[in-house]
């Protein structure tokens, strides 16, 4: 605990994962007063096939 | 807000979601008094092997 | 399964919650060729304290 | 109801899955006082690479 | 890792609570392979109302 | 797009999800190239009674 979930577009780099998930766990021990070690981040790929909003899929704009 | 996720088995075309993602948009903009636009719909895959009911993996069905 | 969660800013009555699963049953099963049987739709509150867009809280706005 | 989500690293075979639906199921429905019938399990992995603790992903471990 | 989560209706014990957690805990530790104290097992309640099964809210039955 | 998820134990006061919701809207904007005002940031409370790791309630502790 805390536990960050984190739902994005694929095609995020490694680099850019390492660097997301080194800058909210930086973030969550600071200012939640945890630690490091204590926070988990876990990144779920969302296709634009499957994101919707105002009813119309990503994918289709 | 809101935001609306459909856990489904795969198999569904792209013109279900498209469908899907229109007619949960409509329901929930006019039943909960919020806008398309603020509407987000989300689509997940379990496939039927990590799915169980009473005990069971659906794929062994 | 289908499995439909919805996230949502509280203050939805009872017959806005009962409208709301009645309408995204329908449009599931109907749209997913599934059974409103095995359907089930979960709302969840989330507090405007709790939501945040562009970095500022709901609450705050 | 239930709905039990077991979050994993990829890896697990087909007869775990299927054990640990099982006993998932037995240990819900005895100590919660439901039935197998009403306990749905899901399972979904989760990549080495798309998973940090202490700010580092797994897979670079 | 494996992270569990357990959606029930309220009104289970502490003493369920407990007894869940480490049943859960013990199956996932022996059928996964990993180590009880890499598994994280979160409870949260679903009120009646706020769950429905062929478009019906349980809290309504 | 992209939604970001922080589950903590209560007692965060509103100043600290104030700085939470700022903090990580900066890091998902700045490393995923993507903008402050497409990042929903969402706090979820777990109880400690809620809340097991190796088998054991954070609220037994």
């Amino acid at each position: 605990m805390p536990i960050v979930r984190v739902e994005m577009f694929p095609g995020r780099t490694h680099a850019q994962k390492q660097e997301l998930a080194r800058a909210i766990t930086e973030a969550v021990a600071n200012i939640a007063h945890t630690t490091p070690e204590a926070t988990i981040v876990i990144f779920q790929d969302i296709a634009r096939e499957d994101w919707a909003q105002a009813g119309k899929l990503a994918s289709d704009e």
